[in-house]
């Protein structure tokens, strides 16, 4: 039983239905952002977030400190759309804050779940931004409803922000780790209290986070290049199970949890990382042109030229184009004034759906053969229009390559992926995937293939170096609350039979 | 510390300051409503609120129960302003529901303090809607806070919810009651969960609730003047101290605390309710028309007209005039446009504050000797320049009558009074007053005026038949915030000495 | 061929529709304000708007000159929704300006219909607002376009001004006389030029206007309540047929038509004015009064109570009162918080539409013989609705009186009454009138009782002292636009026979 | 003077203002679109808006006819924000349509100069739709004032309006070609009557235009992508100085002007069209690449990479890569959530503005000899900060090349270009630009290399093929607003000397 409240929608023009190629991508959840002792906390935060707008478009927030109060602001929409004005900055003082932007998966796009979340504990005010997923939240929040908790927002990071109201320590830092020791899956929470602010990222180290100073103060984000545009020094990725506290005296390092090699998402070199991001120690861009390099050595094609899906596939096609000598040509251009779905209209006007994004550069295409690279197939429904598109615009020979492996397992860690049914990969061979899409050849980069571009001979099938589970279904934690909801589901099979 | 959110400020604009006459008025906090077994709760609901909107212009709110899911809608602004759209009352189906209209104290204009608040809990749903003020919401809250309980709001309401979910009690009734024995104060509730519509008064019955009846249906609302315009049938007060309990299986009444007298508070027939409402059984104008008539008993003067200070003061001075003869005439003219505080210019123009309110009709006042009747001073600021008013209009003799008694003493229970050294009568003798009101001749009624208008023949000073703190200073209930207050303050005093 | 234009609709929740029982009421175009050589102009036009809110509440405009630039704001919504605000009032800097306030007639709400109209002319900038309405607007404007004028809005006003521009005289005022000489029917006008005030009104003088004064600079306003508000005193009434000129060198008058009879119009007292206003001389609450008064002497009635329809028919049930001996009692409650109509719940729930606006004050009614008083009756639907609201209060008789004549005819001066066929005293008899309505006895005031009830011994019919042909058939003016339309018509039968 | 208007401005938040990087581009004012005989003509032109969203992303308009009335919608904001929404094309009912998105030059965002603008004329309706701009609009505008003629924008287009309104002509086509007659300057137009759409070019072609077809209707538009989006078929450009007339009957052709040679404007190569259209016969993005394989015979340099400055050096920069063999790469990343300027924080922070918007990739870019590519250099700011970033992020040598020569002259036909002295190529010698900009070497392509990126041997001096006046200062066409604003400014100075 719960409330269905659209209270807070304050902008439902933003919900707005997106066209359906939009509904064939991935999306991460979020990115977070931190600064600790800089006087214009909040529009520092805000200039981070906005490097961090590829990561959740649809609300974003910031919680301040100014030595007495904590003030916080959360919206629908951009970053840019309400953290650029004067008015809401001016309502945001202090020298510490940190702030969120956030993707959500399904309708909910309430603004009671838009973080950073606050609570107002007995030992002060204690608020919370988190990038990743808990696969337990549904069993933790069972317990705490009924221990009597209330709770406001249908996100599994409340769970996290309760816990450490119950925790009987003294100190946050320890009741904090209290209740990290509850939690599963992935996480990356940056932290603020009335005296430090706190980073920290699960056992595995799923989701980044990265380390920053300038001027001798410290800055945690997401990715690099949030600090890139504040012009921070990158110091460090925290590390996997680490807790980063920073406080007036500097950086302390906590690490509560036993040590365990990590595990970090793969998918932030394949999509959701921005190009000019350090992730993991390697550029994302090189890794990227590194899968195309790949690619060009496992699949050998005739054609004329490479042609990338934008912006997305734009490095692998480099790299393939630079690998296999082929010309490397835009032979697709995207629009940059994209987001709502038009009209349709009834007559003659072929389905628009594709081209209101994407339009086919016909001089580069007409009579050539086409390699054309994206990064991945989710639901395959882009693919198809993309490749008639390139048929229509005169490609002999359509030769689609994807620079990563096929998607065949749904994600529990803080990436939407649609349901396992609903991924092409999962329900299709490779031919009839080809067939579906009708490009004249299709192939995947290989699991070895991806691993080997980002610099490692291959998959340790012992020792995954990276969270891969999308590609070979090796989840890395347990999955509490999926196991309990089969479970229940079989029972009432069984009550049914 | 406490955090400063203006997320939830939809619409910025309805916090215009006011002009400064309006700050001189005593406030309701609330008007509360529910409603059980009709097909369209949320859109009756609505109906009961506009009722009620004289009872809090700020906020309002439903939450509606559809035998699965609960829906809430909470909106700053005025009940039709967003409540008579078909689309917010499609987001509310069900056929129970509760609502509520809000007047705030101070600046806490944010929309989650906006009731019908809602708690999950682990017997499922609970929506509660107060009107009232408790006096041990802070103690209740610091020790909730400490066993690690999460505001969401700044409102006293809050406390009773989390007293609800975390009572050990399996029925949600006894859980209920267990909230209700904890908590002290004034309290008209109306709650909601997936089988129930709970209605429950404070000890003395403090603030208002009656029941009606449509079809066999019941209604709980704050003033009967809700139950006429859905066209239902006035039953009865919810007694003091009772708790009633709507179900399928009809009404059931609940009596939790050892019996008692009720003393409802008295300001509901001087300023409050509406006249057409009755109230404790009796006709709130007729009630207000005999103020009037003991006015003229205790106050006989030589005058040419009684000019109500409109609305509030219209009954009074109809009654006045019934009683001593004098014609009743409309001396002032009310604009009913009125809301936010324009630009005042710099010159000649004197100052404009009360007239955009008021305005004198000169053809009524010129050459007269005027009695000039309103219902109560609070601060007295309006009063100084109703009179003038009334003076440069021509008046050639200005007595101003009060159909109360003086208010000496602030209210702790839903009145939005000024602190004690604000009340003009307070802190300034009745010659005192006069002068600085600027008229002719300064009466109130007496205490014991006011309680033969509503038909006893005196106060009972024994066993005072009303709640009447403002005008004798004789609290009904104990104040345990503000003792505590009182002592931290002491204390830091005794520490500075 | 006409451009229908949504674009200006900035607030389309303003053109909700209204409950019946708003549409059974007469409505006035507009009110007009105007001030010369004040420092905060804008300031003081805002105020003198919001005075004359009841003369329209649908738009709103100011313009402003500041020595070097015309400076201009228009909205939908009230003065105070948009004028109240510093930032609106700084856009309209400079020492002259002119203001409106408009209900449109229908559908029309665009903002390109709201006034003041502007137009930049060779000889400067020339800004206009009109009160009333043109009887050959229709006629010009196909003239102008023909001669190549393009039309920005579809009121009649923009005829004017492109009389204006068009003129081939030199001075502004010429070419405004000019102007004025080609138009028939009803205006009040106050336009802005880089030089001066201009004040006019047509030639019998139909719609108000009058003069102001304060510190020895001159104010023009609509009625004398917008005086008052500013602290301004009355000077006189602009004279029928009159042009005022407004500059640094004072007042100057033109009388550009040959002499005539005054013949405003009826209804400001009546109907529209603000009561605390002085119309022609004649304080409009004293005037309402009398008209109460007359009735009860021409209609000699037993009963209890005497009880106004709020707040229209307050006086005249006042002066009824007082001449009868019978008690004035606020029977009927007007809840102020209208506007919009609420969404009617299917069941149970009789008939809403009424109450919304209206409630029964029972413990008036009940068992008494009540006289309703009301000021017109313009189709009847509300009249119905609260002849039975006072039966269902319990009334035992319910005598229904009328303080001015029977509504006959259509108005064209800028009143916005309904098509004869749809005025109710213009299709049935005075019994079909009382059956209809369910009243146990219906009258009017006789017209000659509505002259005497100024001061005239009765209805000169030879040179009639007002423009009354709602109630008489007698139009003051041709309506050469009607004409034209009425044979347009035949001819279609014409030909169609 | 002028009436300065806020009143339109319905997102005031569209008016921020934009960071200097962003004023450091040429703009392009307009794109039109028209389609007749669709039966969702304006869900068409939104689409076609949409793909031409680029040359203009201020406001958009469309105004359709459904053989009775003219509908119009006008909004500021990108054609997706408004006019993807049902409820809005739903009120644009009819077969024929046109559509137009505007950028505007100053800070006039004021809605009444947002095109189509509209008339009506004695003969009907007549909407128009304007790309260019006129060089006598202001003599033009001076003469119909006098006559009379109210103009109710500041935008030159209305000039063609008032023209039309008055011609004596009785065909509305002939009205428009005595218009035509009367101006002068650059103008591609798109008309809508109730019978016909008709589409115009000024007699040396300046700006684009297209004819489609789709299902044998035509539609018109000013660049290619337009037709794609809908699935139309290219027919051809309307030819310099044509009018083609398209109604039920087909598509006529008119030639009112004395044949000459066509002179587009070579700027549509440069910057403003988009890759992936068809201009005057030429694919923009082969046009585009061949400036860069130009560049690289012209200018040979030892590097590394080749780095585009994106999104509009990209083609440029691949043609120089291909050419001279160096490798072309992802040296600086755009962030497409870029729009509004952020607040900039005090301290530590270095300088924000161009990093909103562009990143450098330093593992691109570090110990790297680069050769960075851009289209053009306007103020050059921007230029300044780019090259510094490479900089900042390691690069070792910076060689800026631009794809096109230097501008030393300002534009008067549309395009928005600062004045002369603001023109950094105008007051720079080549070598104070380099030392300005900072890098180690600057060259611009030649204005024969131009002529031969687009095909030609290079520039016909005695008959330019293109309107390049920004290069060379060759203005087309008489120019004669500002000789006449020159010709005041001098009698001014020989006044005061």
């Amino acid at each position: 039983m719960t409330l269905t409240d659209a209270t807070h929608q304050q902008n439902p023009g933003q919900t707005d239905t997106f066209d359906e190629s939009e509904a064939d991508t991935l999306r991460e959840y979020c990115g977070v952002f931190g600064v600790f002792g800089f006087d214009d906390a909040a529009a520092i935060t805000a200039l981070g977030l906005h490097a961090l707008q590829h990561r959740g478009q649809e609300a974003a927030g910031i919680v301040s400190f100014d030595q007495g109060r904590f003030h916080g602001e959360r919206r629908l929409g951009l970053v840019g759309d309400h953290f650029s004005k004067e008015s809401t900055i001016k309502r945001l003082p202090g020298s510490a804050a940190i702030g969120h932007v956030r993707y959500a998966t399904t309708g909910e796009t309430m603004l009671r779940n838009v973080q950073p979340l606050f609570a107002e504990l007995n030992t002060g005010g204690f608020a919370l931004a988190h990038n990743g997923n808990l696969t337990n939240a549904q069993a933790l929040r069972r317990d705490l409803i009924k221990e009597g908790a209330i709770f406001q927002s249908t996100s599994d990071t409340e769970t996290i922000l309760h816990l450490v109201a119950r925790s009987r320590k003294t100190a946050l830092v320890d009741r904090f780790i209290e209740a990290l020791r509850q939690i599963e899956g992935a996480y990356s929470l940056v932290c603020l209290t009335n005296k430090k602010l706190i980073g920290a990222r699960d056992p595995l180290g799923i989701r980044p986070l990265v380390i920053g100073e300038l001027d001798g103060k410290y800055i945690l984000a997401s990715e690099s290049c949030a600090l890139d545009i504040i012009g921070a020094r990158f110091v460090r990725d925290v590390k996997n199970g680490e807790i980063v506290v920073i406080s007036e005296s500097g950086l302390e390092s906590i690490e509560p949890f036993p040590p365990q090699a990590a595990r970090p998402c793969i998918f932030e070199y394949i999509y959701f990382a921005r190009p000019d991001s350090v992730v993991h120690g390697r550029p994302v861009y090189e890794v990227r042109k590194a899968m195309g390099r790949e690619l060009a050595r496992e699949q050998v094609i005739a054609a004329d030229v490479v042609v990338p899906v934008p912006d997305s596939g734009v490095p692998a096609a480099l790299g393939y184009s630079q690998q296999s000598g082929i010309p490397f040509e835009l032979g697709i251009i995207r629009n940059h004034y994209v987001g709502r779905t038009f009209i349709q209209p009834t007559q003659s006007v072929r389905e628009v759906g594709v081209r209101m994004k994407h339009s086919a550069n016909r001089c580069v295409v007409e009579g050539k053969r086409v390699i054309l690279i994206d990064d991945s197939i989710v639901r395959g429904t882009t693919s198809v229009k993309i490749v008639q598109m390139m048929r229509d615009a005169g490609a002999t020979e359509v030769h689609f390559l994807i620079s990563s492996p096929p998607i065949t397992h749904p994600d529990y860690y803080g990436i939407d992926t649609p349901q396992k049914d609903k991924l092409l990969a999962a329900t299709h061979s490779l031919e009839e995937m080809r067939a579906y899409i009708g490009c004249d050849s299709l192939a995947f980069l290989s699991v070895d293939g991806i691993y080997r571009s980002t610099g490692y001979p291959g998959r340790d099938n012992a020792r995954p170096q990276f969270t891969d589970h999308c590609f070979t279904g090796d989840y890395p934690t347990s999955l509490t609350d999926l196991v309990e909801e089969n479970r229940a589901q079989l029972s009432l099979l069984a009550e049914a039979s």
